[in-house]
């Protein structure tokens, strides 16, 4: 165990005081572990679309006010409750969005934490990393190995997670191929760059030749341009080896006409894969052609603790490059502006005042 | 090998001519056997609804015309090609929905032989069981086991099959629960029937309390009468054990009503199966839902060969009743009038002429 | 919540001092819950010859001493510490051999608790259900639901989960046949109920005559007498329906003659699960038939939580019947004796002082 | 279809006039193909140490006498049978071990011919690969499409597909670790190959220096020398990223030695998989340990015709890397004195006379 730094009694916050925000940068109290949490001394915090969603109050979720957001944080752990023994002092830790849960229930039993009725969400219902001292349930933060860049992991915390996990529950197995919508965004080309280390060959779907080009770049066997092609359910399946379809679809961002479109490309017999949230989308299928062929439509959220770790333990490997810009704490404000206005391309990252 | 009847040159037949009908019972030439096939002595066969969308012609697949239907046939095998050895002259078997297919796709290789793109259907694209003999592929007729009352297990070889198959694909684990809609009918009661006999406990769901009734009857757990329930889904959840809702849901005749209700009451990581194939209905759920509690659609068309002996085998050994109605095979029309009118209740089965 | 019992400072226990025994029935102090527990008011307790281990100090896992031994016990939550939420006071719970774990290794994350390095043990590493007031944690306690009867309930908690999750681990699917080997016995007959309740068929293999009657009384579909048959093998295989042998077999306590035989009768494709504990026993199979008819021999421990719930589940719908013998606490010392001279058929339950 | 060459009536092949051999290269007739089958024109034919086996007939399954060996044949469809249409003339296929099977019992339709109790193998029960025209079940051949090396891939019709088939049986997912036994032989480099396309990491286990730096080059995250390390158990479980042990173990060749060392440093819940079919190898564990850590010991055979083809796409793909030797049909009675001398490092594959 390294030395100790001292813990202060105050640190800078970047705190949303009411729904709508804006967020104000300002110092706030460390708070004190509970006997099953860690404090996390946090260098490093992505920032996500659901920060925006969180300070806007936008989703069906009720938020807590006023807000620390953040929920891609890592740092190192400064203190902990007297129940953990697992996670030591000076320990690299991330913290994630899903901070805690009960561990007791059905779901949590089974390994599915993230569908616990008592969940905790960092940066939503419990305050998050946005901060330089963030608390975290001892048994939730995600262990990072020595040698591992702390603000390119960041990201994987939650975007990383979430594809890696969307790509598992498609069960589609090494060799076979995967469909991505939105393959040339943040969230796609992560799944890209997984689905590859997953031995999985990639049919990338998304608009224009810049994105074509990046597809190609991270290695997809295939790119299917939607603003170019007559027909693209005919394209999809015409690039996958047998004609018969992908295996799988990755909806990046679930919308009603790619998903319609990936009912009629999927493979029969084969998974169709929902991961994000927009507010009012629906799914929507033909019966007769579902049940013929067979098709599984699945909706995958965030990962479990494991599949934290997993998909961790790929960027170690080298596999996963997240592209990201680092900003000091208190330009949040401007990030989030950006991001309304739609004009960020790869991951803002916010690096902790020392 | 018991001693063979000779086969004569020409049988009964219930043909229909053409999309529309109606059906003509009359004489017409034994078919022979290809290398492949065997000629089977029909005894009894089932008639389904399906039988009827062939005569009218009114799926989205073509159908063969003339025609001679049914696909719930059971006989004895009386000839076979020179490249059958597993099945011997003699044995009972059964002719079912897939009369045959190719055998050497990714999909036959992988046990769906069901979505191979070569497959035949008896009673649609190939003549069926509606006829003294019958052919069918060696590879796909299913052995029916010595001392199995050969007109009850008629209706085994297509609803019972699919219902199982249905409540294989739910991923439904033995002691788990399945709700099922339409619980009352005659897929419904068979699904009952087979849910318990592989150990799930069952939420029926149907109107009217005569089904009530039924439903307790075949063992129900508990019974929802959605024509008298305020709040459908409450109630589910609420007769699950635990209140979380049921681990996967049934649904036997797939409709757009039906299917959004199922996915408020479904269990987070539940699975809904649709089975049945109405002509034009959809399937439709909101996106945030169906990610943030990682619901499974899935949809289900026939077993493969397995799944029928399976089906059979649950049959044999007592745990499934099939009530049915025995009529001539020249009464074919009637039950298709009865059929148009809604008029049937469980099953008929038409018996050949000796 | 009903009105709360005080909760004394001393009560009775059974209290092993060193290894080697015997059991000295004595007043102690009742202990206090960390954070983490919950304090139960034990009402009975199974006794297992895990105990009698325990107490001999004769396996290979440390014990602690002095030693309160019981690892199935059922009672009352009287206390709880302060981060305890989801148990409330008054509730029925079990406890069971897996007293706690760290909640936050791969293994316990993954839903395999019982693997966990840091698993505690009730009755072994930590102080068990031999006393009127026991310890657990939290997490880990199996909620009794009302209306089940405790002291036919407690042998579910090890005995039931522990034959349970060999045949979920066996993965024979409802319909398919196991084998159980020792059906007549204790875990045996109780295999046999989940097997049946699970959905499946059952050979069932023992010796004698009056082990032969309970078997087709449990309702196995044949029972295959080692002491009698000339051919185990050929016997066994016979008895399945198809003649190519159980889809699985349950080992209830593996030893080498068993488990070869069980080799030559598997199904191919089958598995072979081993329960039970002996010191020095050993598997043993040819490779070239392991290989070629693609065996599965597969080790099986205690359940997890969730197939604690389970177990405890099928019992109270009525599904599982459990031979007991009700004795004070203060008998346990002549347990032991009973158990040590093999005189032991069915289970012993403790009663607890009032 | 291209141009089709006439079939000559007369042919070269390698025959074996009895038990013990030698072979005899002559000229044959050429045979006509059921109507079932398709007539091979084989360009290349590797040979593996299973056609020594079947010339000394010193395996416990009964081999055909005279025989023409070989089941690693490559080539070009030049005649089928009439109920053949979904093989045309002109492809290429590879005709393995798996020469056909009754595609009707329960393993043919569970996708496990490899087990069915009619299978027909090449070289073997039937004659194989070691002549210019080879019979083989249309439903068996396994597709070569087009660009593919043809010599190359003769190997993988047999070695490839078993080793592949290994990793599949050993349930590890991508991201896992697998420690493959045997690495640096010719199944063993195939096998990390494999592994690493499959997302695997791979604990290559082997003996001496210039094994070490084969491993290396082909992508082990590690390499264990047991010539050299002083506690084998230890060493593996190091070099797991956790120091939990590999997820999966890979028995190249499976002897006691090695199957006892694999059963100490497997991870507990982890699989032990057993290719390769020495004849008179045991398997043998402890039960405790077994029991109480949940191992599986799983034997793999051949893979299924679903699993050919996927080897294949690997292989296709660039991702196997197959070192042969190439020599003329003549020259196997060579090539078996240098196998029966232990002389052959790689894979000897005969190139057909044009």
């Amino acid at each position: 165990m390294p030395p100790q730094p001292s813990i202060p009694t105050t640190q800078w916050a970047q705190v949303c005081p009411k729904v709508g925000g804006p967020v104000e940068y300002k110092q706030i109290p460390v708070p004190k572990p509970d006997h099953d949490e860690v404090l996390v001394n946090i260098k490093y915090s992505g920032v996500c679309h659901t920060d925006l969603h969180a300070m806007n109050g936008d989703w069906p979720l009720p938020v807590k006010m006023p807000l620390v957001g953040g929920h891609e944080g890592v740092g190192t752990v400064v203190a902990r409750g007297d129940l953990v023994t697992h996670v030591e002092l000076g320990e690299q830790v991330g913290v994630k969005w899903l901070n805690g849960s009960c561990l007791a229930c059905d779901f949590c039993e089974g390994a599915d934490e993230s569908l616990c009725e008592k969940a905790i969400l960092s940066g939503y219902t419990v305050d998050g990393t946005f901060q330089q001292y963030c608390l975290g349930k001892a048994a939730h933060v995600t262990p990072i190995p020595k040698g591992v860049k702390l603000d390119e992991v960041a990201p994987v915390l939650c975007a990383g997670i979430t594809v890696y996990k969307g790509l598992k529950e498609s069960r589609a197995e090494p060799g076979q191929v995967v469909a991505i919508v939105g393959a040339g965004g943040g969230l796609g080309s992560l799944a890209q760059q997984y689905a590859k280390a997953m031995g999985l060959q990639v049919i990338a779907i998304d608009g224009g030749e810049e994105k074509g080009e990046l597809c190609k770049r991270l290695g997809a066997e295939a790119y299917v341009d939607f603003t170019k092609t007559k027909d693209l359910v005919a394209d999809v399946k015409a690039h996958s080896p047998d004609g018969l379809g992908p295996h799988a679809v990755l909806l990046v961002a679930a919308a009603e006409l790619p998903f319609q479109q990936a009912t009629g490309y999927v493979r029969s017999r084969g998974t169709i894969v929902a991961i994000g949230l927009p507010a009012h989308a629906q799914l929507k299928a033909p019966v007769f052609d579902t049940v013929v062929r067979m098709i599984t439509i699945r909706g995958s959220y965030v990962g479990n603790r494991l599949d934290g770790k997993e998909a961790v333990d790929f960027f170690r490997r080298g596999l996963i490059n997240v592209p990201i810009k680092v900003v000091p704490l208190s330009e949040l404000g401007n990030v989030f502006n950006l991001m309304k206005e739609g004009k960020i391309a790869g991951r803002y990252v916010l690096k902790m005042p020392e």
